[in-house]
């Protein structure tokens, strides 16, 4: 038998808000997705304004970076043309997401579950993302 | 050119409070989706406890009440076997769910959007769903 | 943050061994699959002889039994028309098995993974899922 | 009327026990499918702590292994940018992997199966069937 860590939904709540804080203060209305350490969503929100399809990109970003325990932007680097990780962003359905935007959450060095954030620039994904992870670790 | 309205995601916070409270009351972790009028997810929240299927579920009874405009189990009570919809259940790739726990939320007259709940007996589902409704509507 | 307990492979391959033991027993070869809490598949074998839609229908009555934290067939009797679940066989792209042989596994009161099995009548499938279970719950 | 040879399920434990032992050698927790000549899903394995994606890519790549008769990373070759096969990993459904990590098994000069490999880099991955089609192919 196994025992593991994964975030709770308090957990969820503290990234989301530390994302929307950032992504109100760069003006950039996100779609904000956190999973769970076996990639099953735990909560989303959509701030008034982001993107349709940004739904399914946000979910997809934080199951992939939940799945391969990195940032989805490191699965961008080693899928392009000629790397040995080219064409896995249409594996599972499509849902693997190899572009900035994704970032797993690690305590104790191990992956707890993850964030996924789309409708702004990959960059300012990244950066939203980025700043939910830093609000939930410094209440830690 | 139309105009429409639809929820906001501090209506659809207000939604998912409102339902937790009474899934807290009830002793049931729950899953708690909202979507707009436009069948498009707001804003999701998995209870620590609840089921993994239900939160596809949760989304589906949401996505199908927002759809049809009408309490889930409507469509349930108009799709038994020799009932007019009998088999709507699996179309739209599965997604339209027939039994209770996805209420629309009407505004004016019109559909803004809509709560799914799962993770409960379906009778449980539709408490804490209705419970989400009551408690916007008296915020309004 | 939470803590929980899940299967390993060791625990899923002494179910899977369990319930082939079963299945040679009575005659009938076997899709065995083995989810873990979290529905993810951890193990599966196909015994020589077994039938095509049963690869499928093992992982899902599986994934459906960790799910609902029920036995499958207990959804099957909550979802014959007229009853408070009917039409849940079709959500969750159709992952939902509401027949006999996929059985969660519970240790110390909680749902750690499930067993599925297909390709012989549902009442063999879950003599042969139950198998299984005997068969873990004795070394633990 | 056609006669033909396929993997059982003993060979199918004898690859993923090789593709085992070489993971453990590794040190990469692994998930292993194999399929037979028609494509489908004879066993499969995830290692503790093997990631979630690579089930599907691992059963995935088995198929593409079985299905093209050929490593999965050939295709990935054909499938460049401006190359024949360029779009192929997204047919069927997605499921068709072209980088490494799914092998046929060839046996008298006929496929026979194929095993898939995935949650280390793609070299691993490759390495780690290699060595389940290694341990078969000396049993015989």
């Amino acid at each position: 038998m196994l025992t593991l860590k994964r975030l709770d939904l308090a957990d969820a709540q503290v990234l989301i808000a530390g994302a929307k804080a950032k992504a109100m203060e760069i003006g950039v209305p996100m779609c904000i997705a956190v999973t769970d350490e076996s990639c099953n969503l735990l909560a989303f929100e959509r701030m008034d304004g982001a993107k349709i399809p940004s739904i399914t990109i946000a979910i997809d970003k934080s199951y992939t970076a939940s799945g391969i325990r990195k940032p989805t932007h490191e699965l961008g680097e080693a899928s392009q043309p000629g790397k040995p990780a080219y064409g896995i962003s249409s594996t599972v359905s499509g849902r693997m997401v190899v572009f900035a935007g994704g970032v797993p959450v690690v305590v104790d060095g191990g992956i707890v579950g993850a964030i996924g954030v789309s409708s702004g620039s990959p960059a300012q994904d990244l950066e939203v993302a980025e700043a939910g992870i830093k609000a939930l670790l410094q209440t830690d």
